[in-house]
């Protein structure tokens, strides 16, 4: 076909459609051949031929392909406008950026959603239903609420030596905060990671050798900071020394914050290995499970220093 | 100018240019007088001219607008691309959907950063320098474990309490994770849908009453929940009344969750009233005064119905 041939036929054809500016060449069974753009079109002379001035390296997808996995080649090779192809390769249709567009900002909000505990919803938070809302919330509430009540039930576990020292459970929510924030700080950074795909699974000791160091940072700062705050300026009953509440809590803190950001930075990649959502698993189970091992290193600390 | 002349023209300039298939008319200032696409010039008759074609009502931005704004702009009306004027209406340039992609990913990664307390970051994950990404989280994790510590000394202000009936102490850590969760919830959807534009700073009523009525649906099966699991399920030590702990601690979680709900929605609406960040404001802020708050309200029915 020569050009000339060529515009006539967008004439007549583009009439009526959404267009994109990419035309696609196809042979007599629909498959597709090769991409031509109608800037590329325009600059040539009319007598020349298609075959010779298409370009035949296509980037295409497939009609079963994940719509999150097509808006992410759009965006990755800035494309407008992509190719859809059948299981026999036959061309059915196209999808342009501006559907990517609505794709990732829906992928975004989702991820939020799933990341602060909630079923992902359909529609926009003011046209969402009281009940839709609640329904969305009230699942996770209550298996987050059961964890809360199993951590309770370990911190019970040490219920006399909290008699004995009420002291010791006063730094019981800094390290159960400080190591949820930690490990939520680590995880959210790899899951988002994982759905720009700046992250793959492959990347999992690397992600992991970086948040090691990153936690031994963090933690000599934190503890340190526990340590002076509690050796030199609380008061500690009497009969009980001070040195040894500050070693505990430093040491536990130290360690739990290590632990964290190990899980928060690992447990996504896992999910994610396990084709389980990322953004579902980490961060209610990260929070569930650093606050209960730091309770247990806390009082294994307290227990052998104090009692 | 007919449409063959600009056929002619578009031939000649757009030979190297990043194309838009969109054409801005601009008089002889530079100032935007309106648009036509590639469209509907290869359409219409050589004849025609372009002045009776084109498309006077164009939406467009200006060189000192915010980029998320314009990226916000493309997506609403589903543009290809956005004529930028200066502040003396002339055209100086064109943003197209590929670069909104971009934008509109990075500002998620953002929020993402933001609400997980850390200082955002301008590169990927993997090519983050360990000193960065220390550098990004610490102030915050700082902030919050000071904060957690101000929650530990509100704790140690019933430290009698707690020595005389240390079984209280283990539902402290539920009545925490659970407001700190519903809080987050509604953080979480009201922030993304600041971000989206779905909710603006006048919702502020409408979201109050939405997060009002969600919550007390929340409230009440977690409420009754725990009430159950308590007064039959849970051992009392001797002389202390089981239905009074269970009073206690499903009505300081009823009365958290409607606090935790109202704070949650409200904080990041009245951060962006006053020209501060929601996401950066909110989740840390909302943890804390939520878990001091619980605790308060918990000793405060303990104290009545216990001692």
């Amino acid at each position: 076909m020569t050009i000339k041939e060529a515009l006539d036929r967008i004439r007549r054809i583009c009439k009526d459609k959404e267009t994109s500016y990419t035309c696609y060449v196809l042979d007599k069974n629909r498959i597709l051949e090769g991409m031509i753009t109608v800037k590329t079109i325009l600059m040539a002379k009319d007598e020349e031929m298609i075959d010779d001035l298409m370009d035949t390296q296509v980037i295409y997808t497939t009609t079963n392909e994940d719509k999150e996995n097509v808006a992410k080649l759009l965006s990755k090779y800035d494309l407008f406008a992509l190719p859809v192809v059948d299981n026999e390769n036959r061309m059915v249709g196209i999808v342009t950026i501006d559907d990517a567009v609505d794709v990732i900002e829906d992928e975004a909000t989702e991820d939020f959603e799933k990341m602060a505990a909630m079923l992902p919803s359909d529609r926009p938070y003011l046209e969402s239903k009281v009940t839709t809302l609640f329904k969305n919330r009230i699942v996770w509430l209550i298996v987050l609420m059961i964890s809360g009540i199993i951590v309770g039930e370990i911190l019970g576990y040490y219920e006399a030596k909290i008699a004995a020292i009420p002291l010791l459970v006063t730094f019981v929510p800094m390290l159960n905060d400080t190591g949820g924030n930690c490990g939520n700080q680590s995880s959210t950074m790899v899951i988002r990671g994982l759905t720009t795909g700046d992250i793959t699974t492959k990347d999992w000791l690397k992600v992991w050798w970086k948040e090691f160091r990153v936690s031994l940072l963090v933690s000599i700062v934190l503890a340190s900071f526990n340590f002076i705050r509690i050796a030199f300026f609380t008061k500690a009953p009497e009969g009980v020394n001070v040195y040894m509440i500050a070693i505990s809590v430093s040491g536990a803190l130290f360690l739990t914050v290590i632990l964290a950001k190990s899980v928060g930075g690992l447990l996504p990649i896992l999910a994610k290995k396990l084709k389980l959502d990322p953004a579902v698993m980490a961060a209610p189970l990260i929070t569930t499970l650093v606050d209960a091992a730091a309770i247990v290193i806390y009082f294994t600390f307290v227990s052998h220093l104090l009692f």
